[in-house]
């Protein structure tokens, strides 16, 4: 990272919108923010309409006032551009400037990112206000960061993103007679004669190549923004790292390991659900982390409900603390809030915040954001340690769609399957990097694969000589099906890796809700079970539903079978030996007992074996590390007390780093609470 | 009122739609409606295609007819501007004319009300028509009333719209840097630096402070075009009263409030659901009654059942009698319905009316209403009285949408909150009315306010002073969030009288439906139980979902508490004596028993009791007084007889008004029947 | 038929798209075919693009020599005009070509039946490719028959389909006044003064008889378009057959009863549900056959899943020879699949196929569809034998919709009635036609007419004249409530034929889910029902639902009565002797078992017996016969294997022609197996 300033301590801080808010509100909340323990404010997020109300005509009043006032305080500043939120007079300038949605309508400007995000107008003014932004604060003190943007998802579908959209094929298929063969646009007949012939998908999903390539120009038309923006400041301000907030896995609109590498550091807004919140954002902590193999910035969660979700509970009390920790214990080395002061008006206007509208800081959960960011000056020791995960789950974010446009049953979901995969490693407190398909696999013992649905050209290579070259790799149903354009090769399922597999995939059978099969394990000896500490619970059948395959040997052993329907006696689960390393198939949709015996098991014959298996269900172990120091983090999920037996962590000897005393023995972590350890040396 | 017409008898009626109809079937039509009993009939709601076929061509001669008929035949009149219904030949002129739909689609004219309103060439034609019908019509000796438009919630989002709410809100916030700050558009550079920068919010809600006061300009545009209509018509027949037909409160489109003062009499069409249909029209009676403080007009109703509910069951014998004499003993002097004669194409084909496709008048169904019809013309007496209630419920109509918008749960809901606190208090017969916050509150002993999300400007002031003279006041959770705008106030809840309830609101928590509580009471020592008829049958504790409060106690006392979660011990419901008065805060949405018991405990210390407590369950009482005079009636919403004591009733003697018989001792009344009592004098 | 080629051999075969393979791939997959015992290949059902890939330069090779390579091979072509799928070039050169969906919004060209099919530029192209086609392949000696366009069920609300609809309009009314009159426009003031205040019904059903003659339009618009084909095929060709695949019933966009006269054999694609097929697919047949009481092709089915249902399971073992099989029971002379190879991309690539993506024909599906077609190759002399039905089910398609916008219950479907009464024929094995209501009725001694909403001028005559030569009608509730415009007649429900039955109808009731009623017998003996096989099973009283109706004998007699509600001892069933014929109407929804009684007793009086009443359930039974000549089919669609007796089938003495065995006392049939059985002669 370019900066020292933001290495030397945990940022704690929050989005302000001093456009919201009068002077003596400033000043009131500067005051909070020195008590909360605030060290960094994000600043300017969607501030463009205060500071350039009339086109070329610039107010940095206020804004040149929070910055003076924070410096003084000694309150680092992460700067926006805000461009998530053009002003008024643009659209009215060029009403094209707004977007147009997948049903072909153009919206009003009543919210923010209404604008196309290829249109010229947009990309001129954001240049000319990043350039503003970085000359007039470039050299602050207290400028730790620029923020580019705000969750930049956006999707368009106007004549402008058509025009675009046409040259970026261009670009990627050179010719349209190479597009039509790409994506088979022979049948139907709708292969193109004339670029001009191609428009945007309007009106939903219609053609999955044509849509699966929209949704990557997409992708790149807002990562253009943002590259945009970074060219003009890192002229002004080299030494400044660029970080832009991404949003959650959920929404598609970034592919995030494309836009990675042009940024400093990852950063991301963490909304989690209110139950089994901890396995959804320890998955996306390992994903965001492993985009650079780095400490990130949690740049956004709420102090307690947000507002948009179905239901809004309150963060009940030690859980907003629980999941800040969670975040620092799998690499964040930032706790950022949206937002400092609650809203009054606009639909967010429910958020919490720190500070919120009707007892300001007098309440329990501006208590515990003073508590937590007190505690965290203690943790500068973390900052820099790593993660160190020799096991991965590889994942693409376009199948969050693109399995969904594909799928010929309605309980098929990438990212539900997935999390079946991902959990028993979670709760084995296995470290896991969370990598796409196309990146350096061969640090890893263990890699899982649940339904790599596409592979992209490079990936069968990738995970061929993986294995080849000695790693496990663990995959599931439905993978392999298409190259990267979603269409089939010739052979079909898995073929340009089947030989990996050693089997023949002859039928997907999508089954029907009150349809299932069963399972059993055969011939388990090549996995050494000794070793696993689950064999003792195991049952001996296991349910499968929502999908079945046949499928032939063709090398591979089968280690488990199924009981049932036509396929009965065919292998469900296969093994097959390549190269150093071995391969396994999972052709169904087994329960969630089945997935983690087989994980545990394959990791226990890499010797990846779980962290401290003594400890109880529901408590999360990490480990961060460095050349000689090692840091562990126990954290109680539980709504209860939990005890724990020092003698069950690792390592000899632990300090805890909050009270800063040696622990030894039995200790009491309280309900939704967290004990941070330092390895004492020697 | 206007005209002694209306008052010389109970209104038994019908729609009446002559351009559906040759002469000899409106022949026909006339002596059935003798046979019915019916005196009144409305004219000409949908029939401008009729009189007017062609621009400034117009065609009465069938109008004519009627109305000659309906006079000869002793028939009164309530003539219809037919303006809900424009013809072809205005869309065909100006195809802008046609409504732009929410999605900013413009319709197609295959359905009535598809104009826009704002429209500058239907305002002038509904000028047209309405002085050309007064003109016409005004002197006619049967013409008992006007009736301009039909249900009219229109809601058009259209370019002329646009300039129009432009002008509105001009007119209303004068700068638009007013307008800014009202709605805090600050946020997210919505900020508009010109007015033409607003457009209408299109594609749903997407600003809340803008589709708040777009609603109000919708509800305005439609009042506009009611104004301009009986600008014309007052002008020509000063003596004849005008009314609109409003719509049931389940759709927005007039704010009946402020309507309400430009009518000389309140009418509203009732379609009740089949299953707990009593309770749906009893809140919606005494809504519209309490608009002016009236007398009101059923002035549409089903005879049996209708044909745009999921299910559409035939109302069940006497149902429909019971329904209508419901209406009569809240406050309706008239019972109409649509239509007399069913139509016999389009989309309303199947909904019921008087005369049916098949069999006519030779069925149940027209035997019913002629027996209704005959019996009405004995309730002469009853016209004009009053129901005096000592009890109001606050309900904003706004607020069926707008706590919608900003709902952070699923499950809360205005309008199912509103119908858990009023139907305690209809259960137990005590008399309501259903006003405005803003309306004066000075006349009623207890006010109840179930989730008063927004304080308009006022409202507060109106709330405080209401308590300060000695009202005893019950508001809900989810109350006095936001100002007229949607804009929470520095303060955050209740906060501009807090003090009235003693109380400091800290955090709202939207439960997920998996989750609840419970409440018990405690010290309602300050409540004399011993007057409270349902003590005996009190469990002790309350179960509570879909929402939570934490609050602190700031010269409340706690008067029940919550016994789970993290907000155990603390207070759930609360009480605190404020001036003369006492202000009632509920925290938590408690099971439907907690609510009566805790209304009926107010009422109880008010001094305000249910009417004949021995009567059973399911038989509705309502007083109708005036000087000297009082009519009870009885309604049993039991599908089988039941039997009643007189002695439970008030007053000394009473006398049996279809009957003209005294009564004593037990009296039954049949399933679904009504017994009308007359008070005797001395 | 036109040619005998088609009659010579029961056609088995597939869709071929050599637009989408190179020639390495189609001179394998022509091995295949041999393999496969495919006799008949469909081409160019999509191919436009390759074959004239821009406006005017045709390219014919692969074409050619995918001609010339079945040529070889002896195998026949069904050879498609590939209207359904306009190339790209088309629509660039008038995008007003592409079709407006219902919302009024234009579609991009992603998809095939992009196009307007009023569209001038597409009738000149399908007319000059048509042409084109004829000319250069209309001698082949192999060419068996003309396939016009896909499925072809567009729908298209643009400008160009509005002016086409008022032509059609001033064809069918001749002036407005009467289209005002006949769709009953005076209401609602929607009368129109000028066509050309006509325009498409956008925006969904807004008024039923606008829709319904919209409707109508387009399936007119779409026959257009293959009139048009025709006309320049039969100028070239005119010894070659011509067809159009159906699709299945559940789409409205092909009125078949007024194709049918213009097609030489019918064809259909069957695409069945996994759950309950035999009886859909069963009534599909029937539906065909009738069209033309003919034999018919079945043109597609999928050898195994579909892709674009919520759930897609394989097929399992059997289940695809037992459907076709089923088809070929029931009249099909031919068993075609989409597709040959299954493509590899877009929207269909995991639609099953001959030719899968992975194992190809190394699998057991492939093995499955061999094995079949060898076994067709047996089944020669069942060629033109027909289905002898002395039982008809009235069935028109226009009212899958026109019920669903009139209807008053949710729970009221079309649909699902008819099948409720058709189940019952098909368990008996009862020979079945599905007719349309104007057909001639004459030749049938049972007609049963489900919920026939719609009385279209000239039904109620045909009914009427039907029943009194002696037929026996069986009517169900919601029926003759309208005429052919959706416009109620004075008189209503039932009105021009209520004497035919001898009641009136007083009342309908749509019950909501919690309601129900119960009927039970009365005065049965006028069915003799010792007949009946089914009497010993009786239950008593029966369960209704969803609807009931107020029935008054006006002659008829009760045979069944309501037990329950208001109606309770009122008539649920009459039966009226009229004429020579006897008249039942069923006024409520009675549970299944109700209706098979009522159905099997009405046939049994007519004489019209189960076919082998011993048979198990589950077992379908049909017999095709000619002069001389009798073929039975016998289908087992259970899981596991059944046994039947011989003694139980008809006739003397029968061969299994599969096996070319006589068979004797009891025989298995397997799972999804079927035997096939020739009546020896004398």
């Amino acid at each position: 990272m370019k900066s020292k300033k933001l290495q030397s301590q945990v940022l704690y801080g929050a989005d302000y919108n001093p456009e919201q808010w009068p002077i003596e509100v400033i000043e009131r909340d500067v005051v909070l923010m020195k008590e909360a323990g605030i060290n960094a404010v994000t600043l300017n997020v969607f501030g463009w309409g205060m500071i350039e109300p009339v086109e070329n005509c610039y107010d940095f009043n206020k804004l040149d006032y929070v910055f003076d006032l924070l410096e003084h305080n000694g309150i680092g500043v992460v700067l926006a551009t805000p461009t998530a939120a053009p002003p008024s007079w643009m659209f009215q300038k060029d009403p094209t400037m707004l977007k147009v949605n997948e049903n072909g309508q153009r919206v009003e400007h009543w919210s923010r990112q209404a604008y196309c995000p290829n249109h010229s107008l947009y990309r001129e003014n954001i240049r000319n206000m990043a350039r503003v932004l970085a000359e007039r604060y470039g050299k602050r003190s207290n400028l730790l960061l620029w923020h580019i943007n705000n969750e930049c998802i956006l999707h368009c579908y106007c004549d402008c993103c058509a025009a675009e959209f046409r040259t970026w094929l261009r670009n990627k298929y050179e010719t349209f007679e190479r597009l039509n063969d790409s994506w088979q646009l022979q049948q139907w007949s709708l292969a193109k004669t004339d670029w001009e012939q191609i428009r945007p998908p309007i009106g939903g999903m219609t053609h999955t190549s044509a849509s699966l390539d929209y949704q990557r120009f997409m992708s790149d038309s807002n990562m253009q923004g943002f590259l945009a923006e970074k060219e003009e400041i890192i002229r002004i301000t080299p030494d400044i790292p660029i970080t832009t907030n991404f949003y959650s896995i959920d929404f598609l609109g970034q592919i995030h390991h494309q836009w990675a590498p042009h940024l400093d550091v990852i950063s991301w807004d963490s909304y989690p659900p209110h139950r089994d919140y901890a396995v959804w954002a320890a998955f996306q902590h390992d994903y965001f982390r492993s985009l650079k193999q780095a400490p990130f910035l949690l740049m956004e969660q709420a102090s307690s409900n947000v507002n948009w979700k179905p239901y809004n509970p309150a963060k009940r009390p030690g859980m907003m603390s629980l999941q800040s920790y969670q975040a620092v214990a799998r690499g964040a080395e930032a706790i950022m809030y949206f937002q400092f002061r609650q809203s009054r008006g606009g639909v967010e206007k429910y958020h919490s915040s720190l500070v919120s509208h009707g007892t300001e800081s007098d309440n329990r959960v501006f208590r515990e954001i003073s508590k937590l960011g007190h505690e965290l000056e203690k943790l500068d020791k973390v900052l820099q340690t790593r993660i160190h995960a020799r096991v991965a789950v590889l994942f693409d974010i376009t199948l969050m769609w693109l399995v969904n446009w594909n799928k010929t049953s309605q309980d098929i979901d990438y990212r539900s399957t997935v999390t079946a995969f991902y959990r028993p490693l979670y709760e084995a407190n296995i470290a896991v990097d969370i990598v796409h398909p196309l990146e350096d696999l061969s640090g890893y013992d263990v890699i899982v694969a649940p339904m790599l649905y596409m592979f992209e050209e490079g990936v069968p290579d990738n995970l061929r000589s993986y294995v080849e070259q000695g790693g496990k790799l663990v995959m599931s149903y439905n993978s392999g099906m298409v190259n990267g354009c979603d269409v089939v090769e010739y052979g079909g399922f898995l073929r340009p890796i089947d030989d990996v597999f050693g089997i023949i995939v002859e039928e997907a059978d999508a089954l029907e809700p009150n349809m299932s099969n069963r399972i059993e394990w055969r011939g388990k000896s090549h996995i050494d079970s000794s070793k696993s500490s689950t064999s003792s619970t195991r049952s001996e059948i296991y349910r499968t539903d929502k999908w079945g395959e046949v499928v032939r040997l063709n090398g591979a052993e089968a280690i488990a079978v199924y009981l049932e329907d036509y396929y009965a006696g065919q292998p469900a689960v296969t093994r097959n030996g390549y190269g150093q390393g071995e391969a396994y198939y999972v052709s169904a949709h087994p329960e969630d007992s089945f997935i983690r015996e087989l994980l545990l098991d394959v990791c226990s014959t890499a010797e990846v074996e779980p962290l401290c298996p003594k400890a109880p269900k529901g408590v999360e172990i990490t480990i961060r590390e460095d050349e000689g120091q090692r840091f562990m983090f126990v954290l109680n999920h539980h709504a209860a007390p939990i005890e724990i037996d020092v003698g069950w962590l690792e390592g000899a000897a632990w300090k805890d780093m909050l009270q800063q005393t040696s622990i030894s023995g039995k200790v009491t972590i309280d309900a939704y609470s967290t004990l941070i350890l330092e390895e004492e040396q020697g």
